[in-house]
């Protein structure tokens, strides 16, 4: 066990740390541990507690010389499933190291938490602990997405917190997701786009049409540019960062992506080794190749961040490696540095407000119509 | 003009005539003029009907030889727009080389029809003329989709027909989709699945669940297999041939798809030409990646076809070259030589009122239960 104080955290000014639940994920917690030191040896102000069989992740943790005193393991005897159902860990879960890394979070000891678990669970657990955010109607899971913007990077949300999102919810997805956007990016004012089967203003389901309204009115307040009707070839375009959709239609969308990357690296290897002639080219190829798949295949791109709790919460992706997982503790971290729950609240909170405000104005206007 | 006889189609057997919409793809009419030219040559069997304006059509016509006595070409003044909108032109399209080509189906004159045009109106003229087929609530689009399977493909249905689906759409997607992918790929019993952002039984929407049930229950009569749930990676997978979903989510999907697959080429493209040495290598890799684009990239799979009208419509993609419009007047040609809508429709009757004496037992046990 390492002896870092369990201070060390609030101590040091400046210093964040960061709560990583390292079990669950498909490659097990030496990718977890890898990732840890990784992330601390490059950011001299992280601060991590790890939770886990200690059994297991104290001689990982010794491996790391960079790791001393700088991770605290704390013990937990059981492990949350990729198969448990999430409503069976939020009752019988109280052991596990999923549970206990989001309560060193609620307790204020840490300031953000990574797991590679179970989504669905992470999902509860973090409701169930952190709680919703004032003024937030349903939380949100944020993926990043490769894009030919600048910042390499789009984000879409909602891809499966919840499978169906009404035009208020939506309204909402797009205001946390600009905010999610900006700090993560450093990009003052994101471009926000709505998921659509068409970008004509007649196209699409109603509670769409509603919510490109609402998105349209808030933009001041949100700080973010609304460009409209997004169709799903935009995803990873330029002209838009923020992706807003339910989270069916949102996790279809990210499934697809993901097989349609791995369709093409597939047949991309198997046409490159089918004759000696294909195979030499391969190899030549295979560096830039390496480059640009490195850049495309979105499972490679790591961190799906929950928005609208009382806190940050990073899913890393389960097949994560070390790399995988350091970016989704500097994903974390840089996230709780900014702070910016507290402000995105606020802005919810008005527009919300702005909302309520235009519907009793419009049924006051309703009501009259008759009379006059 | 070419001087085949109009009857021709009726009067040789064993002949089918497509009618083809020779206005409104990216490419322009000689595109879809090469590709009659590819079809006739490779197919004895085949007829066609082109329409459009003739002074432009006529010298496309008369420079190859293979279509002499083989294509009739039918003038048409106006051409349908892509920015058209569906109700503006099932109102004033009259004289357009859409309105006419699908005239010319129902008439009897043809047996299928093949368009590069805009596809809400094709949907709406289609709708129009042809009528939908008894028994169908709503039509569907089906689209080919690039997979990993024996035949190369699987389909997905519905990818914008509709932007909602309650259970029994779904449920008549199940049975329309296997009747076109038996007859299109010769499969006595295709594997249908439902999309959904999970696997798991107690995922999803309700009318997923619910038409997950009714599927199940529909899978002998429709001869096929019911896979269950499918996720967005599993779109181009072998375990399933035939993906069922609403038009909304099919059509981002489908749309991720493409753009995700363009974002790869793209990228790619720009890796191996970054260096000297990335461009050798390249070059040497060109067939072999060109093989695998040309079987990943869903844009050049062509012919999204038009389930439950009284006859067989196929969309060509907007941007299709004379290879994709040859392929989709073949795809026209196989299912309207299968004659498969009459027994699909048959099915669907045989279907649904299953489903309806099942909902009346359901409502009677349940009027009874209070009594008992």
């Amino acid at each position: 066990m390492s002896d870092a104080p369990e201070t060390s955290a609030k101590g040091k000014p400046g210093t964040i740390t960061v709560s990583v639940d390292a079990m669950g994920g498909d490659q097990g917690p030496q990718a977890v541990v890898d990732g840890c030191a990784q992330s601390v040896s490059k950011n001299p102000d992280l601060m991590i507690l790890l939770h886990g069989d200690s059994a297991v992740l104290d001689p990982l943790v010794a491996r790391h010389t960079a790791l001393r005193g700088r991770v605290t393991v704390h013990h937990s005897p059981d492990t949350v499933k990729m198969d448990d159902k999430p409503a069976q860990v939020m009752r019988h879960g109280r052991d596990t190291s999923m549970w206990n890394a989001l309560a060193a979070q609620r307790s204020g000891q840490a300031q953000a938490t990574v797991s590679c678990g179970n989504t669905g669970a992470l999902m509860a657990v973090s409701m169930l602990q952190l709680r919703k955010l004032s003024g937030v109607h349903r939380p949100a899971i944020a993926c990043l997405w490769p894009s030919r913007g600048k910042t390499g990077f789009n984000t879409m949300l909602d891809v499966g917190a919840d499978v169906r999102a009404d035009e208020e919810s939506l309204l909402q997805y797009a205001m946390m997701g600009a905010a999610y956007f900006r700090n993560a990016f450093n990009m003052p004012r994101p471009r926000v786009g709505l998921l659509n089967v068409g970008t004509e203003d007649h196209k699409g389901r109603a509670e769409i049409k509603e919510a490109a309204i609402l998105i349209a009115q808030a933009a001041e307040i949100g700080q973010f540019e609304f460009v409209g009707f997004v169709e799903g070839g935009d995803i990873p375009s330029e002209r838009v960062d923020v992706i807003v959709t339910d989270g069916f239609t949102g996790n279809v969308a990210l499934k697809t992506g993901e097989g349609t990357a791995r369709l093409i690296s597939d047949l991309l290897r198997r046409e490159l080794t089918a004759t000696p002639w294909a195979m030499i080219a391969g190899l030549l190829a295979l560096r830039p190749m390496r480059r640009a798949k490195k850049r495309t295949d979105p499972s490679r791109v790591n961190g799906g961040v929950f928005l609208g709790l009382n806190g940050t919460v990073v899913k890393s992706h389960g097949s994560a490696d070390a790399t995988g997982v350091s970016s989704a503790i500097k994903l974390a971290f840089t996230l709780a540095r900014s702070g910016f729950q507290e402000r995105m609240s606020d802005r919810l909170s008005a527009v919300m407000d702005t909302v309520a405000e235009r519907q009793m104005s419009a049924s006051d206007s309703t009501g009259t119509e008759g009379q006059e």
